[in-house]
C-alpha cells in the first residue's frame, strides 16, 4: 500500500516517523512545498490552490491514499481535495480532534488549541471539537514556534521567551492541541511550561485513525520513502536524515 | 517619474517610506509577493524565477525604473531582471555598500552585515565590501527577526533574547548594515544591543544612492502610492496605513 504525503515544507516528516514507526505502509511519497513554505499565515484560496497542486504532483504515483500532514492545508482544503481526488483523503484535524475524545472523557476538560494564523483563524479544531461538547476551547496562534524550530532551536532563552509570550498567565490545560507539524520537536518544553499537560501530536493521532476508523490493519515490516520538494530536495532529504535517522533505509 | 518597487512581502514598505519622504517619485506601485512569501531562505532559482515573474507583472504599468527592495532578491536575481529589463534596475546591495562607503573611511573599520540565510550566503555585500578594500567584515543570519517583526514585536523579551542568541560577544562593531527590509522596524534595539553602532537602512541608502549615482534630481510634492500583493492585498494595504500613515494621500 503507497501513501502519499503532503505538507507545506519539512514540518509533515514529523508524520511520517509515526507512520513508519507504526508500519502501517509499505511506500511513502513525500512532497513538501519547499518553494512556497510557509502556508501558516496565507490566504484560504492560495491554500486551496496550492493543495490542488499537490494533488496533481501525486498524479505521478499510483498513491492508494493522501495524507495531508499541513495543519493549515488540512483546516482550508480538505473538502476541495477530497471533491477531486479519487483516493481517500485524510487530514490533520479530524484524527487530533477524535484523539482529544479518547483522551479526555470530561466535557470540561480545558483544551488548548494551538496553531498558526491559518489554523486557529479557520475555526476547525474549535468548531469540530465544540460539536463533541467540549466547553472550554482556548485557542492561541503561536505562529514564531515554526521559524523557532526551523532554525534548530529546541531550547534555551529564544524558546524560553516565547513560551512566555503566548503562554503567560494561561492556567489548568488539561491537553493542548500541537496543530503544526513543527510543534512536536518542543512538544516536552510546552508540555513542561503548560504544568506537564497532555499533548496531541498529528501523527500519532493520524496513526490512530487510520488503525480504529480506517480500520487499517496492514503490518509492513519494511516503509519505503521517498522525498520531494518543490525547491531544494537535498535540503529536505538532510532534514530527514537528521529526524528520522535509522528508520529510513536508503 | 513613476517607479516600481518589488518586495517579498511587506517589508519593502520600509523602503517606499524613504522614497516618499525624499520626494522622488511622482508615483510609486507597489508589489508585494505575498503568496510566497519569505524568500530569505529559498533557492537561488527559485528566486530568480519569482522575480522575473514580478517583473512580468510591472508590464502591466509603465514604470520608469524598478527598484527591488528585497534583500535576498537584490543578491540573487538583479543580473538576471538587468538582462530582461528594458528600463534601468535598482537593488539594494550596492547602495548599501556605497552608504558604508560614505560614512567610514577607515577600511579597518568593524563592519556587521546581518540579513537572511539567502543573502548572506550569496556573499554579496561581503564580496562588494571586501572589493573596497574593507577588512573587517562579519556576517551573520539573523531569520529570526523577520517572523518577529511580522508578529508585530518590536520590544520585549522575545525580541532580547534574539538579540542575546544572535549578538551574544559580539562588540566593537562600527556599522552594521540591515541587510533585510525587515530590520529597520528594529534598528533602534540592534544598534542599542550592539553599543550604539551606526546603522545602514535599505531605504535611506537608495535613495542616496539615486541622488548621487543616478544623478535623480526630481523632487514631486505629492507621491501616488498604489500597493498590490499576490494575496490578501487588504492585508498588506492595512500594513502599509499602520507603517505609512500621513505619508500616503487617499
Amino acid at each position: 500500500m503507497k501513501v502519499g504525503v503532503f505538507d507545506s515544507g519539512i514540518g509533515g516528516l514529523t508524520v511520517v516517523k509515526s507512520l513508519i514507526e507504526h508500519k502501517l505502509f509499505e511506500e511513502i511519497i513525500y512532497y513538501g512545498d519547499t518553494a512556497r513554505v510557509p502556508y501558516g499565515a496565507k490566504d484560504k484560496n492560495t491554500i486551496i490552490r496550492y493543495s490542488l497542486e499537490a494533488l496533481e504532483f501525486f498524479k505521478n504515483f499510483d498513491i492508494d491514499m493522501l495524507i495531508v500532514a499541513c495543519n493549515t492545508a488540512s483546516a482550508f482544503a480538505i473538502q476541495d481535495l477530497k471533491e477531486v481526488a479519487s483516493i481517500p483523503v485524510v487530514g490533520v484535524i479530524q484524527p487530533g480532534v477524535l484523539a482529544v475524545q479518547n483522551r479526555l472523557e470530561n466535557k470540561e476538560s480545558n483544551i488548548l488549541v494551538i496553531a498558526t494564523k491559518g489554523t486557529i483563524q479557520s475555526n476547525r479544531y474549535q468548531n469540530e471539537l465544540h460539536a463533541l461538547g467540549y466547553k472550554n476551547i482556548n485557542a492561541i496562534q503561536t505562529g514564531l514556534f515554526v521559524p523557532i524550530v526551523e532554525e534548530g532551536i529546541f531550547e534555551g532563552e529564544v524558546l524560553d521567551a516565547t513560551l512566555k509570550h503566548y503562554f503567560n498567565g494561561i492556567k489548568g490545560v488539561d491537553a493542548v492541541i500541537l496543530g503544526c507539524t513543527h510543534f512536536p520537536l518542543i512538544a516536552d518544553k510546552i508540555a513542561s511550561y503548560l504544568d506537564g499537560c497532555q499533548t496531541i501530536h498529528s501523527g500519532e493521532a493520524i496513526v490512530d485513525y487510520l488503525i480504529h476508523e480506517h480500520k487499517h490493519d496492514k503490518n509492513f515490516e519494511k516503509t519505503k520513502v521517498t522525498f520531494f520538494a518543490s525547491e531544494n530536495p537535498e535540503g529536505l532529504k538532510k532534514v530527514a536524515k537528521n529526524w528520522l535517522g535509522s528508520l529510513l533505509n536508503d
